[in-house]
């Protein structure tokens, strides 16, 4: 891991709405965007060493390909990077927005000089990313680190049928951690169109929200509990829009959490910080990946 | 790894029980029940090139020290690897019974070739270690892999207390893998010796041992589809006793819901199968542990 680099400066920006018209519109998109970027900056293709693309997940880093995405119609095995790669004539790498992020995190953020750390996201989803022993976990398919769909609940009257009463997930299955506290779900469970108003609501005092976010709590709590006795991280960095803005309903729970159910070792051992990094978290890892990969020395994160 | 080894030879074995006198008293059976065996195979001390001693965690592989462990009296801060090596004249090595099972399992047994793999147990308790990348995941203080210590439920309904109806977990937490599912937990819940009876009953028509039981196979089946989602392994390897005599409980389950609720990606990439060893993989484990070790060939795994 490199650890003496500096947040990198974005020197413009452009963000657009993603189009639902399929995956070629949205390729077309992203690369009109960074034309336009390209522009703004006053460079041309050949000047750019690299490019790097963050984004949902499962997909192949390795082979650049978007697998499945729950959120953007027609990226199913789309060869994200080779699209992009010809589309702006810069060679494009391709990860998924979490394991940008955590690069970034460890690079120049919260969990710098950490060999065993975790990067948990809570916003509209909830992602993650793994490092032990300073290399990132990848798995036999390189889809590791989705610690938003570990299941954390289930119906334990076994009268009736294991997901009574428990939220289904975006991915088709329940009890995930996303399921209770993404963002999308709370919104979707209150009825409201965004989690920030669910939260406004509990702070109204609606009991049906309160309810919500203890039950996301509680979620998040198991995940942290989790995480803490089975991979005996030295940070646990939280981000996300909803840790950003309600940390007191993500990280002190999952402080308190640790503190009082997790082994005492491991409990002892880590750090639960938020992330330092931001909203613009996916672009740094971006840049900082691409710039790593395209000098050969991504071997901690690849 | 080495993957072209054979299962240790066992030329001579001695069982005792555990003393409840406190951690000398067992130190010094351990030490008698060494010696016993060096004598039945006819060797001495200073023919045995070392020791490997497999104990419950959390543990401290790299000092020997067992740090707490729930079911032996006298064993918090115990330099088990200096006594025995002490005791016994031999150069003793101390490892997690389940990380010398999963050694075991990756040189010799179902695991062989894997450099993604979990390791999961499930008998009085319920325990793990992680290999990813080829590496043995230890973590920020060397506990890592306890995933039967990782919590999957939670009480969903706001109104009530996190843990009502939850079953306490004997490490002081509540929803555990193992407070579901560990056969001491199990046992104690049907108000029965042992987990067998539990089976044995719900076998015989009795509602509340099934009721158990079901609970268990859920919490099982939430381990398993985290286990695929956040660590996208090729194999996992399932042993332990209740896994061995109830794999219609165990293995069955856990292979239905990875089948019906992970993601599609690491589901489609994943074998789930019953451990090779049987009930001497922690002997086979110590061997090999000790023997990579003493020829400082423990790369992977240290």
């Amino acid at each position: 891991m490199e650890n003496e680099r500096e947040v990198p400066k974005i020197v413009a920006r452009d963000e657009r709405r993603t189009p639902r018209e399929g995956g070629d519109a949205v390729v077309s998109e992203i690369v009109a965007s960074g034309r336009e970027v390209m522009r703004k900056a006053g460079v041309a293709a050949h000047d750019v060493v690299a490019g790097g693309c963050s984004a949902p997940g499962p997909l192949d880093h390795v082979s650049g390909v978007v697998i499945q995405t729950q959120n953007v119609a027609g990226f199913t095995n789309m060869p994200l990077a080779a699209r992009l790669t010809d589309g702006l004539g810069v060679k494009t790498f391709l990860d998924r927005d979490t394991c940008m992020a955590a690069i970034a995190e460890a690079t120049v953020g919260a969990a710098r000089g950490a060999k065993d750390f975790v990067y948990i996201t809570v916003s509209t989803g909830v992602g993650g990313a793994i490092v032990t022993g300073g290399r990132m976990v990848r798995g036999a398919s390189n889809t590791a680190g989705e610690l938003g769909h570990f299941p954390v609940a289930f119906q334990t009257d076994a009268t009736r049928a294991v997901d009574d009463d428990i939220p289904r997930c975006g991915c088709g299955s329940f009890g995930h951690v996303e399921a209770f506290a993404g963002g999308a779900n709370l919104a979707a469970q209150f009825g409201a169109g965004g989690a920030g108003d669910v939260f406004a609501a509990a702070d109204a005092g609606d009991e049906r929200a309160s309810h919500l976010i203890i039950r996301a709590e509680r979620a998040l709590e198991n995940l942290a509990v989790g995480v803490v006795n089975a991979l005996n991280p030295q940070v646990i960095v939280v981000g996300g829009s909803i840790a950003d803005h309600q940390p007191g309903h993500v990280l002190d729970p999952m402080r308190r959490a640790i503190a009082e159910r997790a082994f005492r070792t491991p409990a002892s051992a880590v750090r639960l910080v938020p992330a330092a990094l931001g909203a613009d978290v996916g672009m740094h890892g971006a840049v900082l990946e691409a710039r790593e990969r395209v000098a050969g020395r991504a071997a901690w994160f690849l």
